[in-house]
């Protein structure tokens, strides 16, 4: 094990559990901060402390893990003018696993270098129960000692660790490039299956034939499924964190100038989808605005 | 093995040899043709008999295979007024492996039940190296009777066989949905890689990160692999075909109403790259647009 | 007035109606067909001369007009060998006004050429009430001296005449670039309303904007107006209609190798369009699933 | 004529000049201020009073018109705090011209309704040689009372001014509503003649047609011509400023769950021709793209 004496950890929704969760079980000391309480208890059990604020938490750790919703709730918790980061002070490092804009990660980076301090980006890839059984795995981007310090505790709760470069938003454009490479998938098996229902074949059959050969891994196969069963209503990513998503490559993609038609489509189909009111289902039910055109 | 004397093959091209050459192989007669006879010349050493018609191929066996380019390629071996089918005769077996539109496949093989003899829909998942090595699988629809009497043949020369009912146009419009999933496949991933490469991120990295992942399968390693190296100058399936197969979806897809976003993006993408004189590379050259828009 | 004696006409339905009107009216003898011949009665009254098959009415006459629904009605029509082309004979001329695909029209007019005839394409722009006011446009294309024969004619009956060359098939093309141009106008300002409404902008004061400035023309008029009051039931063009053109225009950019990005958009809004039931409501009423997608 | 007394202009660049230029014509005195005060000089000749400090030019006057080219040079000229708008002073009318987003135009009303003001959203339709000749229109919107006070004003120097309504935002959203119809505009009539000129047929035969019936309108007047004559290189309006106006539309229907197709599109269209080095050109030079990708 490395020396990380103690971890922060702000943040505790669907991933940020079980992550607390594994990485007490593997022996780390816990200081946490949640909004709402009761949701820690289960970790304080484990032998988790918890702190009634942000700041307090920063102070006391050198290594702070932080995984909320979006760009507002990280700015608000780093506060206006980055108390956390500089609570964590020189050599303190921050591991920001929220899915966030590369703009906002370039930002924070600068700020929490101004305390001599070093941000790593650390977006994962794996819906809540693959984060639980440590079956996720995470891009990890930024300062490369920083990056080594954290790099055996990140390997023990997860799967894997991809690292993406020097540079912290570079993590960020990865798993935004991922997220749209998802939702691209969906809506072309979506389409596929539409397609083969309407010339009289059965999409449960032309699943089978790309689940079991081409197109053998989680994304089809998962997704697939879901597609043919409609089990929309038990999110395990909700739709409207999709469209949020879509709407951060797209800005992306038109600061860096960067044409990309199949996410156009996909912003449509998303702004539809939360539109008709269907924002906390899963994602993969776009598919209902694919089917509806067709007439299925 | 089955008792199934002697199988014809028509269309010796870059599918048909390596299929004709694991049949030789596993023990089966075979009589072929082709327009270009020293195409044939491998066959005939490994005991292949040649003959100088279409024709007198189908007289001489009960199971006929074709492997031709497209619609019009075989509906021209087969005969105006299907004179290979009738020359196949009662119980005869037709096993039709090219990629086609699922209306002529209904076409030929309401034309051959005319005749006492039976149409099947065989296309193959796979390219001409996976081909070879008995890698690749076969999609396989129309009289349950008639399939019966293959199967044993159709799994000794490939990985597998899935069975898409008995409508023979089934395997047609799966393979077809297949096609526009690879190609959907392409297009997302050509985008991502542009996205990363302009928001200064190193594209072969998210590459590693999907295809160790959630992507691990042989469309996203393979294509994956041929867009960041940009290899398309030795295709193993070529752009105009990708062409060919788009515009047969959209067929269909118009024909029963299916509006599909994702195709339409696509039948753009590949016009462009033919307008631009890329017919005769590999299909991923529809990157070379992708790239180029984005001024990279 | 011309040298013209008598003129066939053939294919009466919302169009070829108050086109034949007007021919009578300024004094040319028709000699007709239609299938149902009640709808001919009018035209009796007014003196034209009820033949019983297509067939006698072009041998009876030098200049035979047709006006039908898509290119199937017509080539039935012409008999499987062009036997009316025949029967008109050496000199004799062919006014096709139907939306056909260049493809038909270029095959007719080779086929008539075969005969010593001239084959002119006239599709006309303006809906029933313009054609019947004389406040409709022909485009016309084909032999320069068929064409001097009959533009008397057509400019007594009509705002005007467009020369579209000496090639048949471009006055058909044109017709289709000109009908595209109305269906992109007609998505342009279901979006721009959608997109008024739901940024708390009254659509109708945008309509009112536009419609007086820099768009002061008929198609944003009148489409602008239909939108606003949703008045598709009436229709004076029919979205099922819309949805064959569309196609045509495919068919001919696929053929060409065309991108055409706006196309493929509304090639799928008609599709949805019919899937949801709506073809014989006027094509404006594609706006119905624009406004629905937006939640509106 | 009205009692204003004298009128502040910030903003003097192809649109201001003309403004400024016809409003001292008519009468007004101006008061003026400009970053770089050579542009001033014909208008100093003219009479106009040119004062060093925007802020000197908004406390001299009870009229402020404001003509620049984005949203953060309006902000930056208005004061981080509004200090324009505060030495405007109670009842005091900021006329703001630009092309902005519909929030920021919502929240500069509210932020001078605070200093007792009025803030109207006044932009115009038309280009520098349309304003010149007052041949352009004002969009028109905000408090009722403060827009009789400088209706009469608009209306000397204009073609006529289309009232909007009270919300100020509602101005924009009309203008950059019809910004979009005219991107569109651009986008149709470019494929057309593509599809014309692959299809062997003029497009400047096919432009005569539309342009002289359905189509006979300014918008597909002037920009058809600059599309066929590929004039690009003399702007009248920037494709950069284009690309700005696209990307503020997509924000606008983003936040308000608007799916718009063709507006996909657009953006698309835009970002590419930019990184094609084209954002000082006239925005008709999307055309070269749309060519280009037919291998014209």
């Amino acid at each position: 094990m490395d020396n990380i004496d103690a971890v922060g950890f702000i943040g505790l929704g669907q991933m940020g559990i079980p992550l607390a969760k594994n990485l007490l079980k593997t022996g780390y000391r816990l200081k946490i901060y949640n909004r709402t309480s009761n949701k820690a208890q289960c970790l304080v059990e484990m032998g988790a402390e918890v702190k009634s604020q942000p700041l307090q938490v920063a102070t006391e750790v050198q290594v702070l893990m932080t995984c909320l919703s979006d760009d507002r709730a990280l700015v608000e918790v780093l506060g206006p003018d980055g108390e956390l980061a500089k609570a964590l002070g020189p050599g303190g490092i921050h591991l920001s696993m929220s899915t966030i804009s590369p703009k906002t990660a370039t930002r924070l980076a600068k700020q929490q270098a101004g305390f001599g301090g070093y941000y790593l980006s650390v977006p994962l890839l794996g819906r809540p129960d693959a984060v639980a059984a440590k079956k996720h795995a995470f891009l990890l981007a930024g300062d490369v000692l920083a990056k080594k310090q954290v790099e055996t505790m990140l390997k023990t709760i997860s799967a894997g660790v991809f690292d993406l470069g020097e540079e912290p938003a570079s993590a960020n454009v990865a798993k935004l490039a991922l997220n749209f490479l998802i939702a691209a998938a969906i809506e072309a098996m979506a389409e596929a299956f539409s397609f083969a229902t309407k010339n009289d074949t059965d999409p449960k059959a032309v699943f089978n034939t790309l689940a079991g050969t081409l197109f053998a891994c989680p994304v089809y196969q998962n997704y697939g499924r879901i597609l043919l069963e409609k089990t929309y209503e038990e999110p395990l990513f909700k739709l409207g964190l999709g469209l949020k998503d879509m709407l951060l490559i797209a800005e992306s993609a038109n600061t860096s100038r960067t044409p990309m038609r199949f996410l156009r489509v996909l912003e449509d189909r998303f702004l539809a989808a939360v539109a008709h009111g269907r924002a906390d289902m899963d994602w993969t039910a776009i598919n209902d605005d694919v089917v509806s055109e067709a007439g299925i």
